[in-house]
């Protein structure tokens, strides 16, 4: 470690690494906690990540790497956790350095699976973070065509809007655009609520329905991530924003999807496990199906109507047959 | 001639064609009104359009071919009109028969050039066509998935409910679900709309826009149509219904989209006369961008906030640099 920063980005994976070219473009150094010791050294050697968005080039001078988040955490002020939600607790659990006093943003999507809150709310029971510490980078953004430097518009969520401005400052440039948001946990909320869909989007493709039938799951898809989220959290909100349904259409459209393509592998007549097995990364969408459906169900009569989650459900949970719970989902659509 | 019946179809594209397939699973006959004798010909020996949806095949014994629409309509209640929009007013004036006391159904996106009025609005003021007897068909609904029986859902917008509702039963099937709406003016416009932005997303992605643009242009799209509809009929509609947002979607992610196709080939550089030739059929938006622009700027200060169909017209009618008019939209969207 040879400068000081004041951002740290957690993770190795292709969204880490297009934050932290973000922050390249802004800030002098970035200090990049990975796991993976051999990435790192491939990284000082040959100026790209060997494993996610290879053709993007660092100036190393740039960064500090290290394969310690200690260190990586304890010089920096402002930390963005981008890494798949599963693998957070195991990261945190390695912290001796404390979070208090820092900026935390997450660019996670999904559910932490030990507690079964999102991000944000895990951060704040857990680690006692006030919440106007606590921000959300959300899409719709694929990392890939940030590492194409095509125009990309983020969502930063805090309820301190000072903090949300100072991140998205630090993100701007020529391909990226940010607006801020009050509604941290609705955005979280929307980011991987989307995951599910995607999943239903890649099942009734894997099925054999069409674009016609696409477009009514989207815009099903909308109104239910709408009831679902004003009963989680209830404020004035635009569900039609680009945090929200912009971030549905970029994942649920997106061929590229790893949950739309677990989902299609589903359809076609995978077993959940075979299809896991084929797909080298976790499909997010995979757990959100497990904890949205519990989180509604726990609200008893306040629950909000969720058919399309409730199929997904029923499908990956339940190994009920997918052309039949889609055939009764198709009626409850309009 | 053979036989009466009382539901005739206008139109023998692939449109017209889907309608009068989905009609033949429920009536025992249909006047189909085409004008190229040759078609007929051809639907009559080979059982099937040979220039639309060539792979639907009809029982002929169902069909009442003819191209003279003044035979369709006279023994006809319900009539389906499926012709282009700028067609319209030609057809309309070989009518010597009456449509006073028949059920009008329109199945056109657009608007009439002559009248510069939704279609709807058009039977009303120029045929003194009461609203109660005037209905709208709308997607989102490509014809080529009602050729393959692929689950599809559609709109009919009536404000006489039970005429609404008589169509919705006559069109539904195991591959067609209805659903009836109060909103005729709303749901035309929106698929006027929709085609405008269907353009607008096909000049994004001939300008080298990406996936990641293009949610956040349907997320505004969305938004703007719901503005301009709200301003132009102000009633209670959830913007995010199939009919609105669905239709939007089916058409400004399909690949196949006249309108999406027209507007990338401007975006790729086409002159608008070249793209034009180069396209054998009408892209409806071309149109729609004109009169949309006009009816919003003619509210004067009532006018809605319309930056993506400002953008679009712009570069169709005002010969302006679509990289630059695109430039200085995405600086408008967020």
């Amino acid at each position: 470690m040879k400068k000081d920063s004041k951002f740290a980005v957690i993770g190795g994976g292709s969204w880490a690494t297009a934050i932290t070219k973000m922050l390249c473009e802004n800030v002098q150094t970035v200090n990049w906690y990975m796991r993976n010791q051999d990435a790192i050294e491939h990284i000082q050697k040959e100026e790209h990540n060997p494993n996610y968005l290879s053709s993007v080039e660092f100036d190393v001078t740039q960064l500090n790497l290290t394969n310690d988040i200690n260190i990586a955490v304890a010089e920096a002020d402002y930390i963005v956790f981008a890494i798949p939600s599963a693998f957070l607790k195991t990261e945190l659990d390695q912290l001796t350095v404390s979070l208090k006093n820092k900026l935390i943003f997450s660019a996670i999507k999904g559910i932490v699976p030990e507690s079964s809150l999102i991000v944000g709310e895990h951060f704040h029971k857990t680690y006692d973070i006030p919440f106007e510490q606590i921000g959300v980078i959300t899409g719709p953004c694929h990392a890939e065509e940030v590492a194409l430097e095509r125009l990309s518009y983020l969502t930063i969520a805090c309820s301190n809007e000072d903090n949300a401005k100072f991140l998205a400052d630090h993100l701007s440039n020529h391909y990226i655009k940010c607006k801020t948001s009050e509604d941290i946990i609705g955005t979280e909320y929307a980011a991987m609520l989307k995951n599910i869909y995607a999943i239903a989007a890649g099942i009734a493709h894997g099925l054999g329905y069409g674009d016609n039938f696409q477009s009514v799951l989207m815009s099903n898809a909308i109104r239910e991530m709408k009831r679902f989220i004003k009963k989680t959290y209830k404020m004035k909100r635009n569900i039609n924003d680009s945090a929200y349904l912009g971030d549905l259409l970029v994942t649920g459209y997106s061929v590229f999807s790893r949950n739309r393509m677990f989902g299609n592998m589903i359809g076609k007549g995978y077993t959940v496990k075979s299809a896991q097995m084929e797909m080298s990364m976790i499909a997010e969408g995979y757990y959100a199906t497990k904890s949205a459906y519990h989180i509604n169900k726990d609200k008893g009569k306040k629950k909000a109507k969720t058919p399309i989650i409730n199929a997904v459900y029923e499908v990956l949970y339940e190994q009920k047959n997918p052309k039949k719970v889609f055939l009764k989902l198709t009626d409850k659509l309009d």
